[in-house]
């Protein structure tokens, strides 16, 4: 069988959360978020994030997720500002349109590879200072929160010099900062990251804590740290189709994920085992793309040794460079082992020498 | 520990379906629906339903599937024909408005308990001659849709020539039928069905097969039964956040469901012990509500009998009937056991003696 | 040519109401809102209704109007509270749903003709107290306003101790009381009715007051009588379609409508004329439908008759009452005259004698 | 009182038109656009179009007309490509967003300021073909339509080459291909446009025929050429709010444009005096900012020149260009006299020699 560095969701879930299931399936329990697993994550929750006011609630799925938050804390028709990159504008389906919302793309004045997928704080202060200018802004939609990834969709991290300015700047403007964590286990296990989750919780009005990518088998942890969830957001979630009847599935998994500090030992996993992929890349002389210091590395690779290591193992073509290279994406998770990592070493050294 | 009748989605997945979660959970696999158990489940679906063109898709709950469906078939402003105590009219938090979809209300013109959730072929078809015949329709809701239940809210059934008159008639105006089977095992397992899967399937557009109230963790398989889904359904689903992104969850637990006839035996088991409670309710001298023949079963209670059950099991207190009664519904599922229900039936039994 | 009581809309605009558009064509003007005459008719408006601090925008129908003021007070995915007969329910293609918002039918429980399109206090209590009661009403569409129309669908008047009862429970449960006064000069003219403009606009949250069936070629003015429109309302309304780029079109006419008296001439004037209408049938003893004493005025012909005036007058066949007699309407306007009157009197005193 | 040369809206109908409203002021019509004077104007479209098939409805605004045709022709969640410049995306309040879809920007890659608004085949083409390359595409919105508008937002034109490019890569790709033509009168009028209206028609599968910008109080004709409008369109419009009761104001408008070579002759005038202007500005040595050729004219102005000419005239700043300097936009229309234009060029001529 090859070995897979295609995702961080093609495999099934942690052993420990597995377990968890398993050992609670016969107990009846609530439903629809009343499940005692469930009130014991979002405790779990609560302490992790230091904020003990919090609403949490768990949805199934990362679209689902970002689509339900957003829709509940813009006002009608308000848009939401990213990046040309983010998830929400290009990979959504429209799933933030599908209620009314504009994703209004914000240019990067940078340009630079390491940061083509991050907002950057003098980029959105001049939209908004432009937009309050505009003699004809009430004719254009109007800005209603920022949404920003942790860690981007490139693998890399805002400093908390950015994501403080970020949110000082959506705060000046009455806007709400919206923070995806779809893989945000692998960016709090990075040495590179300035904060921890607590923190990051006090510099937004709202984020998601990803499981479906980081060891569970499915849900997302919606968190409004100050608790102020916009009225009848339980109703919001119904309306989008995002409430679990069995909610005890994400429930037991979350409070598995945050007992024993099962999150950050997942992330730091799969981080400790990307940056020892990612210098098997570069010892092999290989360009890497971009700076990424989490658990997706990207790296260019000539068309000749892509088709040799496709034999072996599985990952992602990304994007074509030019004709005779492609960026390509490896992933690693809870399911990689040192072995899969060191055989991708030993291979990359053996082509090259050849 | 009380013994619960709350609901068919307050326990956790059948022990044969959790097995099946542990037996794969170490083996890699493709994303979002393109995983092998699901292609295997699509399979023994398309066997069951005897319509080997189907399309089927897996999407997490019964809200955003009947969301999803009835956005991908209907035309955008186009509303969906249902009775007033239809789910996407009641329960479902405005679902289906969100995607600009009116649910039009058919008006009940029996008006008797056992008939007051199912549609009449002869309401339907009224509705759509008066539609057909006002000179302002235009200025009206288009309808494009028929959504029935099978079973009914209230555990009933439709007779094949009920469906078949609704299906007939949908024909006849251009409009699609759609049926919600969120708790199709129970209804498939009744011996007054008159229907098997692939007859429902083979009279209707589209349907949803349940998994979350049958015995899964969570997941229903909406089906196309002449394979005709809507264009970009795939991105229909997606915009809907309906997509899972670790697609083996459902797929394993549907391709264990139709495996070995589980399905059918968790529909026959949880409906026997659903008739035998009913029989105790009967034997008992209570009134029934409606002629539930499947697992929820609705009936009058005194409400100091309801304080003296209350002790020992759990159950939805459903609607005052009067100042002294109220309807309760009690529900079985693959974790009832013959002793929770023997164990009801001697309580009543005694209770009524004192 | 034919006499026509077929509406209020199927003539050009009040002669006043068209010189003040002539003399006023070469003046440039603002645009979008912002042209003088616009402004004048603000103001003339925040008088008549006694709101110095009334919000007021014109736009350019009713669908329209009730769709934006509507998808602007009501949070995302909250519900408004109507009657069955209710224009946003029957007569608008889906407007109110197109943005996400379910018209929740209030069901009618005295099923009186009279009655039959007045919303009643009780029904509305009892339908408030039901959803709050509900365990399960958050997964409910949750109502965020009440809508009722001013003159109802049939001609017939609130009390004004009725619209205070709607309002006060409107405000002790949080809800919004719009008033669709697309032909509120009607009912304002009428003797029946107890209250005037003001009374009424401080007796709502928002309301419009009706151009185009009142003697203008286009426009409603909506009002928020306290100045409360919600945040980002010009957008809202821009997000409508609803912004008029000429606004002067409308300005020019309310500026005229609310000039010397002209709306409640134009009221009184066709009610005068429709009262006299209804007198006319009621000699020559026709059953009259509903107790309208407002411009439009329905009574039940049989069909033989009908054939008869269908040769003189233009006039709209309401719908079939049985298979010899038909609900008929007949509307009189600004442009109806007391001839037209006069021989729709003669002649039905002619047909009665034959 | 101040020269404007602020819009082509600022101003009332042409004497034409308005005498045509008065003329039939007191004549009965059908409603809802089946009046006799929208038959009349629809039958003169057709003509002009060369498209005896043609489906012609009239609307009262733009926004509301690319609102309603785009969600008419889209399905579902699609999207609608478009420049960055697009009135859709910038100036519409989220109108598109509003019905779910999205605006997706087209990069533009040739950035000189002439082309800045025009979509390139070049463009067009690139996005399709990775589109369909791209192997997630599922998980992106699917692009359902192309938006161009004629003239451009800065006054050019698209060549007819480059209108056919469009159009074939739109059939090729399976798209349509919608034209906004708000100012459609006064890019007909160019010397450099190389197509009539009937060639235009032909070349697109949607497009609405500008009336408040060429001479109108209001309205705007959505054409369907080849009389292909989707199901229930009619319902779309009452649906959008977009549907005029006194449908006669858009009918009798529209019939008076299209009579007598009127829209011709609108629009002849406006470019004449606007390519009157352009030389002035030219010949006073300033720079003009595009190459526009219809009755929209762009110059950079220093800031010193703005404020003097602002004490006799009234045009809009367009944006600044640096500290000194100011894009301002002058725009003619029927309004706009010789006299204007002479007055406007002497003082720029007195101005430049101080």
């Amino acid at each position: 069988m090859k070995i897979s560095f295609e995702s961080d969701y093609c495999n099934g879930a942690h052993p420990a959360v597995l377990n968890r299931l398993v050992a609670t399936n016969d107990e009846p329990s609530g439903t629809y978020g009343s499940d005692r697993w469930s009130e014991r994550a979002r405790e779990k929750i609560r302490h992790a994030t230091g904020c003990p006011q919090a609403r949490v609630e768990f949805l199934a799925g990362g679209t689902q997720t970002n689509a339900t938050i957003l829709d509940a804390i813009l006002a009608p028709g308000e848009g939401v500002i990213a990046v040309p990159t983010a998830h929400i504008e290009v990979h959504e389906a429209g799933a933030i349109e599908a209620s009314g919302h504009k994703v209004i793309l914000l240019r990067d004045s940078t340009g630079t590879v390491e940061r083509h997928d991050l907002m950057t704080v003098v980029d959105l202060e001049q939209y908004l200072d432009d937009f309050t200018a505009d003699p004809t802004r009430e004719h254009r939609v109007q800005p209603g929160a920022v949404y920003i990834t942790v860690p981007s969709e490139l693998g890399t991290l805002y400093t908390a010099a950015e994501i403080e300015g970020i949110y000082n700047i959506c705060q000046h403007y009455g806007l709400k900062l919206y923070i995806d964590g779809a893989r945000l286990a692998y960016a709090l296990a990075s040495n590179e990251c300035e904060y921890d989750l607590a923190w990051l919780a006090h510099h937004c009005d709202a984020m998601y804590i990803g499981g479906t990518k980081c060891g569970a088998l499915m849900g997302e942890a919606a968190v409004f740290p100050r608790g102020d969830a916009p009225r009848a957001f339980f109703s919001t979630i119904k309306r989008h189709g995002a409430l679990l009847a069995k909610s005890r599935l994400a429930g037991v998994q979350f409070d598995a994920l945050f007992s024993d500090g099962l999150y950050e030992r997942i992330g730091r996993h799969a981080v400790d085992l990307a940056l020892e992929l990612r210098s098997h890349f570069m010892s092999a002389g290989y360009e890497m793309y971009g700076a990424s210091v989490t658990n997706q590395q990207f790296v260019v690779l000539p068309n000749a040794v892509i088709s040799q290591l496709t034999e072996r193992y599985i990952f992602e073509q990304w994007e074509p460079l030019d004709n005779e290279r492609t960026v390509c994406r490896f992933v690693t998770s809870w399911s990689t082992t040192d072995e899969d990592v060191a055989s991708l070493g030993a291979d990359l050294a053996r082509i090259v020498k050849a």
